[in-house]
């Protein structure tokens, strides 16, 4: 499945540029066939240069999680952006109407009161409204409204607010909770629609799920999905794609066979992460389907050997990580093995981008 | 315990010198008193600033895991480190020997014969020896030679071989486990002096078991410790120090109540990390013994309320982290809160130093 390197300082995170293209051109058409827009959440790949391969796909923009993220895709050139966040705090809020002026198209979340009324606050004197969308809590437990009845609420109170611009709703769906996205949204649209307000999007999303998003009729508009670029051992194991869809593996080094059965692997937490995503063990070692990582310290993995494994110092092993997302996050590089051949640098433009 | 503060956008992780310093001479006097010279793992904090402030209080040097942390460490001005790793691979042993040339002293440790030898033919020509130690396993079963007669064994050859210099034995003991070190290193170490060979160092370490550091009548040299500095959450839950004694914590927001009993904060697993250490929850809410951080994903924090806790968004909340050594690795900077009052970025010199 994947060539043998030796040029690579390990540990390293190598992503197939082939893999990752045709992950992008797979779940476009699918959106574009479901009467759906997709806006990919970058938080997987935080790289301008993937941000572009999925505008260029067909993408309407792209989704962040939080201010520092979308600053660095937009000093990229990215200039359509959701922020699905709650956005607090004078810092943020200037930030976020500068970040406004630079751009072509700004949207956020908000799902109650202080927030909307922060928003309303910074952009009253703004030269554009902010759009801003009412984030849903459709089962996922997470941030979100409660009820249809409090996206209405929400939803006046922004549109007779200055400075903003009511954009429609945005959820992020419990996994196999799309029916409840559709009840709920639909809904809150039609009460929302009856106070006379227009509500253009109805954002839902989530890459487990992903081969399952329709717009029912128009009631949904826009997807967003983060995973689905590179994919991950987490969405093999929910058969949402195969082992060859992964675009992304750690390589690690065997640095120790200390006992019969036991091999330790230079590859520890501070690049697989402890995320385990409901699974057991903390990778998928390829080509090894009986061993397992059993255990991470911070710089060394530990992998209990199946009967048939054999594993010797110096030798290099492929792993699948569980969780894609959160290895991207602990690099400030990776590699790219081009399309083309070669290899290059691939340079995580908002790795580590908390505020 | 930690006072409210409204100029730091979070998630951000503020570091209180005074308890950081307090718990650096604290061990190190423990140390001077029981006859160990200390070498502090810089893993914990990463910067230079305190290494620096660690050998100024007495410590003898630093250890580091991956040479990259090494020359981080270098570039600042230390110039004794241990580097606790097998190193292997021609990138990796060109970059020690670059390493070795600029350092007053340079330690490593190997366990098997292909690291032995790789490090012999780097080192034959150097105008040094390299200092290497052998590693043991006494029971914390990651890497590690299995037995005394092992380390007999790869001693001798250690000393046989050009371009190093035996330095003595290294051990990262199970917890709980410095009996079992005792017993592992008398035997070795006698058996390598049997042999005409001198085992000047033999060092041992562990933040849990710290207060139990003994060099029981000169067997034990040398004691590695690293998240005794800042401390944590798992510390405090095995009674190796107190609440007070943390230095660290995040600072997070509350971003929203979505309902009663549940609020979400601005710090997810890309601050926290998702390291439970065997724990509950995913960090201590200062303030809150009642309140379970019950859920992470990568930019939200699940708080699950107890009946006295009522969380309102845009509230700071302080959590000191389940493992604190793994939360440095995540930023760039964090807030340092100086002793003489103010605060100041401290720069994580070696974030992210994989190789």
């Amino acid at each position: 499945m994947f060539p043998r390197l030796v040029e690579v300082e390990t540990p390293a995170l190598i992503i197939r540029e082939e893999v990752a293209l045709r992950n992008i051109d797979r779940f476009q058409r699918h959106c574009d066939d479901n009467g759906l827009k997709l806006r990919p959440h970058v938080k997987t790949h935080k790289c301008v240069h993937f941000a572009k391969a999925q505008i260029a796909a067909g993408a309407t923009g792209i989704t962040c999680q939080k201010i520092g993220e979308a600053e660095a895709m937009a000093d990229g050139g990215i200039d359509d952006i959701l922020i699905a966040y709650n956005i607090l705090g004078d810092g943020k809020l200037g930030r976020l109407r500068a970040l406004a002026e630079r751009m072509k198209a700004l949207t956020v979340v908000a799902d109650n009161d202080v927030v909307v009324d922060g928003l309303s606050k910074t952009f009253e004197t703004a030269s554009r409204p902010l759009s801003v969308l009412v984030e849903c809590d459709t089962g996922g437990h997470r941030c979100g409204v409660q009820s249809p009845e409090r996206a209405i609420a929400l939803s006046r109170r922004i549109s007779a607010l200055p400075g903003m611009r009511f954009g429609g709703l945005m959820t992020y769906p419990a996994i196999g909770g799309q029916h409840d996205v559709l009840d709920f949204m639909t809904l809150a649209k039609a009460g929302i629609e009856e106070c006379g307000i227009a509500c253009s999007e109805v954002s839902s999303g989530g890459s487990p799920d992903m081969w399952h998003a329709r717009s029912h009729g128009g009631t949904i508009t826009e997807y967003r999905a983060g995973t689905y670029i590179f994919n991950d051992r987490s969405l093999v194991e929910r058969a949402t794609c195969a082992w060859e869809d992964c675009a992304g593996r750690v390589v690690a080094t065997v640095v120790s066979v200390p006992s019969e059965g036991r091999a330790i692997i230079d590859a520890g937490s501070k690049i697989l992460t402890t995320d385990l995503l409901g699974l057991e063990g903390f990778g998928h070692v390829v080509g090894h389907p009986q061993a397992r990582i059993a255990g991470l310290n911070e710089e060394h993995g530990t992998i209990l050997c199946g009967p048939d494994d054999r594993f010797e110092v110096g030798e290099q092993v492929n792993i699948v990580p569980n969780h894609i997302c959160v290895v991207i996050n602990m690099l400030d590089n990776a590699w790219l093995e081009r399309k083309t051949g070669g290899m290059s640098v691939l340079t995580i433009d908002a790795r580590g981008k908390l505020c």
